[in-house]
């Protein structure tokens, strides 16, 4: 199938072909070498996916994009504060050649201009030159997911006409902006300058840094999300030399060009972008790269700057216990406790990347619902990340609810490792649960507690208090009693295996808790209820249904009355009017779990 | 209950109170008197709610924070060709006074500076001087959400010492850059940062363009989105002075400073945020006001270029046209047909804002989903938003599936009015749904279509074939055919009421489809299933279950068959096979229909 993506890059390709205005960077002899045709655009995804058009797979050198990747190698070899000692972050409004000190200190005034970036190459980590080269080369390889290398006749053309940038690094040494011999350290920025790169690997590292500093394919951290976000700062006010404030107008995202004909933009979440054209416009940027950009960034709407997303998009949506019961068979007297309750637990569905605003709309609803509701359960499952002033956020709500009487519960974290680790940390005070099921079975037992009705104190049932044999009269059920039999089970035990066609026994609980589990696709078993004394299950051999679709398995010592399905059809063909009483409870039954089932399936779907 | 950001807010206003490094502006006299020691800090979310601590309400004079209002102004005016031809967007690197103007064209390099927002002033709608500032003074109440008025001695202070101005305006008027005479229109100027605002006023400034130009409040729509992410670009490159590369480094939020000690701050979406402390550090921006910004930005993870939000986040999950069946009586024939095909649908939930990448990250899941699926339904249900672009992509995937025989469906837009004039626009081929019921209906009937079934084909059942009466002999259906009615009815009849408890027939489709309609707390129906020959509805009366819960409607020419349960207890009093038999069958079936649900409530909570 045919993406619409590729579709849009090869018609902008085709399009934006016939401009040849600009000419090819001729400063250096080896540059003007370069084909002006030639021309590749690439678009990869934070998910790794890569759209390729043109000349995407031809090598040329990186020149100044390199700066943007030495820049985060620095800040990660000695830190923020070190490096800004040295190199300022301020936009010059100056060409990429200009000399811009700062008049007081010396310091170049940012690490996009060669003056910032050859002081940067500097103080990358190595004891000397060559070490601080193979660390160059090393990260910049990382950034590309491959093993990039030197073009030796640019690094020589650079080196042999490289004038001017020898007079900017013996100013910097004048200003002890840099030690020792600055030499060495300058032919390593010719060389970093003359890496050979494609449009795709360009796309790669633009992605990475999109991606948060991981490689998008290979899955390598190459860079911290602060440095990322410092070097992307940076990119936005002076990524492309004295175009840069128009660029952040008209194209709305931090991107950084070369000589070389290469230009990336990065959005961050979403995709690292390059293209390559070797004809620079005056200020020394591709205007093709520049037309390119800003046509993307028009036709898709990807300024940074463009409509935000809202804040109360994390929360999908709110709903009461009374929608979702436990699952639990309960006795009338729990029952009648629970339902005046049940409506004041009130469940927050959150969902997507939830940042600080997001938890600070939810701690605000909360605090709108607490006239109705005290116990608020936030449903994790949507959520795809949680920030720590998020979770700091969420912590001080919990507080503020406990403080009132009130209670906050987090769940549906299971499997949900990075999650966690989050919460433990911020939000150790929080119960945690790995489900709904089990985080409303909670509540109900704080419930019932309050109430003084300790789960224990109601859990003995005997043969008349099951539903499935209301309005028997007493005869019938002496009759009955004669193919009843008691069944003891210890915990763990397993009463009825999902997929067996030859148990045709029903149990009714006398005493203790059991589970149902459903078998999961992908291997392992839900849990979908709890059944405690007076819940009837396995009933539906009665049906002469025979595969069984859920297991049953003991959680206490649980004490059960059984009786076999056949036993029953060879008493009743004698009382029907038995038979009849039964099958009209268990439809009954059934019927009033499905009307709870389309409940839950609205509330779920609502 | 305390909210956390309040709490928040208090602590940080207490604990940057001791700090009394800056001084008071000095530079106009009537400036150096404001009380150093005030201090406000507001946060206004998107949703208008607002945080304040400390002297929040107090009164001072807007100053240069209102250059970037009144640019969006003369942007909404003029159009952006016209302004970018008077005044540029590079940064200046220089201070706020400096006069920076293009060595070429004598354009101002941005309009954050001086002679930039003088430029800006003079480019307002309106005839003359007097005109153009009842513009701005409308422009800028509409962005504070009241009618602000100005501090006339701050005017006359401002307008007695402005020297410097006076020879900014006469620079312009010399490079063209203005006509007429230049004075008037500067006294706009040095009214319009006379404006009295309070740091509540400023922080509902900055939520109007975080809400993309709306005031979160009034709901006024003040400046266009093009208006404010141009607005926040400049902002964010030129809106605090020669200190803005590191305030995007640092604080990482579009921004603007005034003199009069204001600085505001944007984050796109979420908040807007003013603070107000009038000792300026030597840049001119006030020292509080900038560490206010820089912890709020640390502490709560606010930085533009942060770790961004993954586009896979708009795909909420995937799950087959099986798990999901239309809740419609079938033939057996038919029902073969579509077990067949079903498994060939795919259902894909989107959720959040549908930006470009999401779309694409669809389109690849798609057609990556081809190999095993031919029809897909997008599920808008929980899509906030729904970018033109992204439209566009999904319209293209739409075409590229039917290119191949496929389908794309899009569902659940019911009052989905802002969705639905984006996919009118830009997805008109694509067919469009209220609900995903009538969506899979749609779809069932195309694929028994292409089978050859027309439904019209298979639409008469007769007595034998309802799953009720299965396992009957003919001797027991004769018995049941002395109570059965027969019974026809005209679109929209009710045959089934919900509420109603005196209706205890059971009915059985012999020919034409009825709808089965839930009443919502909220008024109206839904449809949940819709009924064709074959089906039987009503009974649960045969349980003796008084209440209805749905109502049921015939939507063609309806014929029935039906039997009251009081007459079915009357004849099977005399026969209890056969009522063994019916509620065997009903239970059968209930306990089918919630197996289905509990499949649907997987597949819905997975």
């Amino acid at each position: 199938m045919e993406l619409p993506l590729q579709h849009y890059l090869e018609d902008l390709h085709a399009r934006l072909s016939t401009m040849t205005d600009g000419a090819v960077a001729s400063y250096i002899p080896e540059l003007a070498l370069a084909n002006p045709d030639h021309f590749g655009i690439c678009i990869v995804a934070t998910d790794g996916y890569a759209y390729a058009v043109g000349d995407s797979d031809v090598p040329f050198t990186i020149q100044s994009i390199s700066k943007a990747f030495v820049y985060a190698t620095a800040l990660a070899d000695r830190g923020r504060p070190a490096v800004l000692a040295k190199v300022g972050v301020e936009p010059s409004g100056d060409a990429f050649n200009s000399i811009s000190l700062d008049p007081k200190t010396g310091a170049p005034v940012n690490p996009m201009i060669n003056a910032g970036a050859i002081a940067t190459t500097g103080m990358v980590a190595g004891e000397d030159a060559p070490n601080q080269w193979a660390r160059i080369h090393a990260s910049l390889s990382a950034f590309a997911g491959r093993s990039l290398s030197v073009d030796e006749a640019v690094y020589q053309s650079e080196s042999d006409t490289g004038f001017r940038n020898r007079a900017i690094a013996w100013l910097l040494r004048n200003f002890d902006i840099s030690d020792g011999d600055p030499m060495p350290s300058l032919e390593n920025y010719f060389r970093q300058c003359s890496l050979e790169v494609s449009c795709r690997d360009l796309a790669f590292m633009a992605a990475t840094l999109a991606n948060g500093g991981v490689h998008p394919s290979t899955g390598e951290r190459v860079a911290s999300p602060e440095e990322v976000e410092a070097l992307l700062s940076v990119m936005a006010t002076c990524g492309m030399y004295d175009y840069a404030g128009s660029w952040l107008f008209e194209v709305g995202m931090p991107a950084k060009s070369g000589v070389g004909g290469g230009i990336i933009a990065v959005l961050p979440g979403r995709f690292g972008i390059a293209v390559f054209s070797p004809r620079l416009d005056g200020i020394g940027n591709s205007v093709r790269g520049i037309e390119v950009c800003k046509q993307i960034s028009r036709d898709f709407g990807l300024h940074v700057f463009g409509p935000g997303q809202s804040s109360s998009m994390v929360l999908n949506r709110v709903y009461s216990g009374a929608d979702v019961p436990a699952r639990r068979g309960r006795s009338s007297t729990q029952r009648a406790v629970l339902e005046t309750h049940i409506g004041r637990i009130r469940y927050l569905e959150l969902q997507g990347d939830v940042a600080v605003d997001g938890a600070d709309f939810v701690g605000r609803r909360i605090a709108d619902l607490t006239a109705e509701a005290d116990i608020f359960i936030l449903d994790f499952h949507r959520v795809t990340a949680l920030k720590n002033s998020a979770a700091r956020v969420l912590a001080k709500v919990g507080d503020a609810l406990r403080a009132q009487g009130g209670l906050l519960l987090m769940s549906r974290l299971r499997g949900r490792k990075a999650l966690e680790a989050v919460l433990a940390e911020h939000c150790a005070s929080i119960p945690r649960f790995d489900d709904n099921e089990i985080a409303m079975e909670w509540c109900e037992e704080k419930v019932l507690e309050k109430a003084g009705l300790s789960p224990a104190n109601a859990a003995t049932a005997d043969a008349t208090a099951f539903s499935l044999f209301s309005g028997l009269d007493a005869g019938s059920l002496l009759k009955l009693g004669g193919i009843l039999q008691e069944l003891k089970a210890a915990p763990g035990d397993v009463l009825i295996r999902a997929g067996e066609q030859s148990n045709d026994r029903v149990f009714l609980i006398l005493r203790g808790d059991a589970t149902v589990r459903l078998p999961l696709f992908e291997g392992g078993e839900q849990r979908v209820a709890k059944l405690s004394a007076g819940a009837v299950f396995g009933e539906t051999a009665l049906l002469g249904i025979p595969a069984r679709t859920a297991s049953v398995r003991a959680e206490t010592e649980l004490a059960c009355l059984c009786f076999a399905a056949a036993d029953f059809d060879r008493l009743t063909a004698d009382y029907p009017q038995i038979k009849i009483t039964v099958l009209n409870n268990l439809a009954t039954e059934l019927a009033s779990k499905l009307s709870q089932s389309n409940q839950l399936i609205r509330a779920l779907a609502g």
